[in-house]
């Protein structure tokens, strides 16, 4: 075991600093700065750079609380009808863990917190399997009900 | 790749008859029979089995939509304190698709539906990590909101 513990409860802010990884298939800063580019990108209402976070692929899944979507193209076109730039507020994550599964994937539990214009602050919990590879950690499923 | 494609969508009652397995590791069967045995047992009111669907492990956690609940045994407890034996209902699913995760792991979508004594029927998308060892299959993270 690389890590302290299969399961590593983390700060999600404090993670990228505090982790200096082996490898970024090793460790938990690599998916931390994944969620980190992508709580960001959304954060500025750039949906391009916030899809980067997904794999481009076909098999690529988004569970929502009543439909399967398949395919990175068909999750893009979910965003992109249901949020427009100045919809889609400011986006954090509390309550990360993040479980390696064998060497190049690992499951994500963490709480989102969304502040939208409108005063509203909708909230869930989320998970998400990750794939390392060459081109570094990407979502292949996002459980976000 | 051993599967005719890494997304393997199968209907639930068939898989166990049509799948021929290589290596437990290896087989949709496997985790379809998982998931055939924790019906079964749900549908005769029978916990005890039905739990044994999980991994005995402090790691293992279960999302719902509020809360996530981390161990064997606080799963347990949860799924005691909300169902008896005359309030479980039929549980059957549909839709299932089982994704693989390198060798020991796998990802798993698919709809389940509660017919109730009451008449209700509830249902919803979960989705769960599955993970083989030598003790076959079992459900390492379950997110059920």
């Amino acid at each position: 075991m690389l890590w302290p513990s299969r399961i590593v409860p983390v700060l999600f802010l404090a993670v990228a600093v505090a982790v200096a990884p082996a490898t970024a298939s090793e460790a938990p800063g690599g998916v931390a700065g994944l969620l980190q580019r992508s709580a960001a990108a959304w954060n500025r209402g750039d949906l391009d750079t916030f899809m980067r976070g997904y794999e481009d692929s076909p098999e690529t899944t988004y569970v929502s609380s009543k439909t399967v979507i398949r395919g990175y193209a068909a999750i893009r076109a979910h965003y992109a009808a249901h949020y427009g730039k100045s919809g889609m507020g400011k986006l954090t994550f509390t309550d990360l863990s993040i479980r390696p599964l064998g060497e190049d994937y690992a499951v994500v539990v963490a709480r989102w917190h969304l502040a939208l214009a409108s005063g509203a602050h909708p909230s869930g919990i989320f998970s998400l399997v990750v794939h390392h590879s060459a081109a570094g950690w990407h979502i292949v499923t996002d459980h976000s009900p």
